[in-house]
């Protein structure tokens, strides 16, 4: 088998053999396939497409590039949830304990921040003492005793997809369906979990930019990951806006925790139970429904929140901050941004709005930066709202003033008003099973 | 400017600029753009394809990346010819005196075979004694005395196209019509003649299959070279069966000397008469008609193979070999192969036939492979002639006896059989200005 002739069958629109896949992606992990073999194939996917068939092949291989965790020593109701990435998304911090709270088993790995997405391992760490990194022993042990255990995501986790992504990265190869279809899964199915419920976002602050263009990538998610033999299930939610009030590590571990509390923003609590109830539906075999009382419930009841401090003091976390937030550092410096005019905010960049909080300090241009956990951007008024000039829009939370004027600028830049209400936004636009 | 946001241009249909075509070129010959990008660039534009402005601009780009000869101190009638690629193509060694005789300024960087198609540079090697390698001052000079003088390419002849094709060749994008195109006129403009002619060879000894895809090819190859300022002809001839009689280096020259002395194969003197005659019309602008009976002149008069003699002394050959061909050395071994039956010959695929050359020694696969100077063979019957069983058809040379089966063998598999004359073959299609 020679590279040369898999790249010239894909590119002349042919179906790619199992044993041709594996091949690039064996060869490729193992440095034999060299990159600009790769980049040519990966370019040849980009304009010719794969099926589903071969998708699902190449994710497959991908996932097992690596450590696959085996989960089915936890029982059948293992369940992982992931996100295609948003601003001030702090959903897997409280749909995760809910679903435990349920009885179904959470044993999960999540990933860190990049660019304007932040991520759930960073948020965790900003509450002081909590771990990450745990050894295997102590993860199974840990979702035994109590039913969830999030933890970062190992070094050995899907090589290929690691390398193959880095070249896409800056070989313009990232935009391609099967391509990202599969980044996605293969990570999720070397995680181990049965059942997976996919956040699939869209809008300006999420990779896809239409509901259209989601549920396009929604559905060949699903349909390879019920192809590897995985229970799936995803669900199409709006990222036009970011989502809730909060963004920044500490000031969304503050939000969720009012969420699991009963408290927290509209918006963000009519996403997460959503998202709860579909990931209980899918390990107890029953519908969105019937779960969404128990959900309720779970919140209603603490023992939601009750099972979030539990993984706290698990994982080594100090569960007083949980108890009371207000404990939690504060930025030296809180900064209001003003409306410049009176009118309804009818839009507001996400995207942007994530930049600004990086500005800030609360996330990472790249791996290597480290970020200041109190940082972050709360937004008083969002889509939707009436505002007055002077009103307060956000409150910027930064060590380095030097950063104020231009994250304020990007936030006033990021708004549209207009002087009429619009109609409402949709927050969750389908389900895909 | 960053070679990402380029590939992503191109990727999405985007027309590059000439600072943005130049901007890879240059960083890719310079190693500061990796073969990865360059790979996953190639690949778009095979999709993508580029404009007639975009190819002339890549061209020039891969033509300004190393040395170009300036000939314009040799005045207005430099002509060059460049054949995209046959068997038995030994036109460059009759057309070029032919047109010296006449007038034209012949000062010509010429190619060594490679896998089934000969090389010029190699067939003149064959010659005791010629030196295809000169100092510029003597190349110049003895075109000033001679008009004319054939040598092989300078190594630092368009090094960003030599990078380039190396990397198409183990991608899969070598197919695409701009990157061909540019490939070949990058050369010719580095060659510095003002006036161009193009054999664009089709059929199964060629790499353009059909009539069709030779003169899109020849179409895109002349009006980039218009572009760049220079003269373009384009003659689209038949290569399905090799030109002439001979394939081999010495039988090769055997053969080209024949046709200077008036004699030779009908269908390799037409082929060479025409493209002579596109040549001088070029340089002189007449008509091809116009130029034809002076081409024959040149024939007849022995004007012509005067010339070849001069060059051949010029650059230190011994030109007693050209008056008297049958002072080379012969083949150890020569065999005829029989034909197996009775019947018209209605193809003889022009590839195989070069690759059994290649066998006996006439060619190399790879270019550190040593060449057998006297090897090759003879054509005895061709696409049209009736045979019967046992008539010899063609006759091969070797020193390697052990190779004799297997040249024999690939020959007669060469060959289709009826038992009806077929029509007989176009030999030039068209001709494109």
């Amino acid at each position: 088998m020679r590279m040369y002739d898999i790249i010239k069958k894909k590119r002349d629109g042919g179906e790619l053999t199992t044993e041709e896949i594996e091949f690039f992606v064996d060869g490729y992990t193992k440095g034999e396939i060299p990159d600009y073999q790769a980049s040519a194939m990966t370019m040849a996917v980009f304009f010719q497409g794969m099926t589903p068939r071969e998708t699902t092949d190449l994710t497959l291989a991908m996932a097992k590039s690596g450590d696959m965790l085996d989960l089915s020593v936890l029982g059948d109701k293992t369940v992982d949830k992931h996100s295609t990435g948003g601003v001030g998304d702090k959903v897997t911090l409280i749909v995760a304990p809910i679903a435990a709270a349920l009885g179904c088993t959470v044993a999960k790995m999540s990933g860190r921040g990049l660019g304007h997405t932040g991520g759930t391992v960073d948020k965790l760490e900003s509450i002081p003492g909590f771990k990450v990194e745990l050894p295997p022993e102590q993860f199974f042990g840990q979702v035994k005793d109590i039913g969830i255990s999030v933890i970062g995501q190992s070094a050995n986790l899907t090589p290929a997809d690691k390398k193959l992504y880095g070249l896409r990265d800056v070989t313009a190869t990232v935009e391609s369906l099967p391509l990202i279809a599969s980044s996605i899964i293969s990570k999720k199915l070397a995680g181990g979990s049965r059942h997976i419920v996919l956040d699939v976002t869209c809008g300006s602050g999420a990779f896809m930019k239409t509901p259209e263009a989601a549920e396009e990538l929604a559905k060949a998610m699903v349909e390879i990951g019920n192809m590897a033999g995985r229970k799936m299930t995803a669900v199409i939610t709006n990222m036009d806006t970011p989502l809730g009030i909060n963004i920044g590590n500490i000031l969304e571990v503050k939000e969720a925790v009012e969420v699991l509390k009963g408290a927290g923003p509209e918006d963000l609590k009519y996403v997460c139970v959503e998202i709860a109830s579909l990931m209980y539906a899918s390990c107890f075999d029953c519908s969105a429904d019937d779960a969404r009382p128990l959900v309720l419930d779970a919140i209603s009841s603490g023992n939601a929140f009750k099972k979030l401090c539990e993984m706290v003091e698990a994982q080594g976390g100090d569960v007083r901050y949980i108890e009371d937030t207000s404990l939690f550092e504060e930025s030296k410096y809180k900064y209001e941004v003003k409306s410049p005019k009176d009118g309804y905010i009818i839009s507001m960049n996400a995207e942007t709005v994530g930049i600004a909080s990086v500005v800030l300090g609360a996330g990472r241009e790249t791996l290597e930066d480290s970020i200041d956990y109190k940082a972050g951007i709360s937004l008083l008024k969002k889509t939707g709202d009436k505002v007055f000039a002077g009103d307060t829009i956000a409150v910027l939370y930064t060590d380095d003033d030097s950063k104020i004027t231009e994250a304020s600028d990007m936030i006033l830049g990021a708004l549209e008003f207009s002087q009429d209400k619009q109609k409402e936004e949709t927050l969750i636009y389908k389900v895909i099973k």
